[in-house]
């Protein structure tokens, strides 16, 4: 598959990360959104849901992990891609590592809480990370967030 | 409370997780275990599922959290000690983060996947981290463990 015909498949899904973190938005949860494509296929979504569950650990791709999974029956995801509206967590980072998943798409990096700058390892060192997929909606929606609850 | 009280109670409580570790040895899981204890109470125990859930989340640690945020009606763990027989991966040690959680006792460390290695500051910055109680009976467990699946 060339790049363009890439970038053009990582905007089409990360559009439905997108809705999925507008969704939480809506929940008044901190608003990223995450899906798991497998084979063409959208696996798994989910959006972060740490408030209504009253669980640190309930971010949208720990969530997305778990049912992407449950949809395969085994629990490496070697042939997946995730795409997540923001850069994951540390937390989120070692999960995915665990996971064996080899490609990660996100929109924004999160220059507080960023798995890059905490622990650049945690993903599988042959895991291909695209940054910046519709990096200024998946911005935005954050931004506009935090504002209102300044 | 005096050092030699708090080792006495370290010793008592990480017996605790140490059973549930060994619970996950008779299960065939990676055999570790954690409880969470809050104002003397044990709020939370689990032991490793990741091969019975199919799911790389599933780790002692992660359940832990959610079932003593469960028990405590909120997120955040501040005032509780997490007891586990192993130093927790990046991933846990994410979440034990995010949980403001601050004090962690384990028993034997990771050299392989430990977050002191590749995320030395996932914890929350004041957390007062406890480290070799019970440790040779912790690692026993793993060490037989994988010997008998070599």
């Amino acid at each position: 598959m060339s790049a363009e015909e890439d970038i053009k498949k990582d905007l089409h899904y990360m559009q439905f990360a997108l809705e999925e973190a507008k969704q939480a938005y809506k929940e008044k949860e901190i608003p990223i959104g995450a899906i798991i494509v497998c084979k063409d296929r959208i696996i798994a979504r989910a959006h972060n849901l740490t408030e209504r569950l009253h669980d640190v650990t309930a971010h949208a791709e720990m969530q997305a992990i778990t049912i992407a999974a449950n949809e395969l029956g085994g629990k490496y995801l070697e042939g997946c891609t995730l795409y997540v509206t923001v850069e994951p967590c540390i937390m989120c980072a070692g999960a995915l590592g665990w996971s064996q998943i080899k490609r990660i798409v996100f929109g924004c990096i999160d220059d507080k809480r960023g798995y890059h700058t905490y622990a650049p390892k945690a993903l599988h060192p042959k895991a291909n990370i695209i940054g910046g997929i519709m990096e200024n909606e998946c911005k935005e929606l954050m931004l506009r967030f935090f504002k209102e609850r300044r």
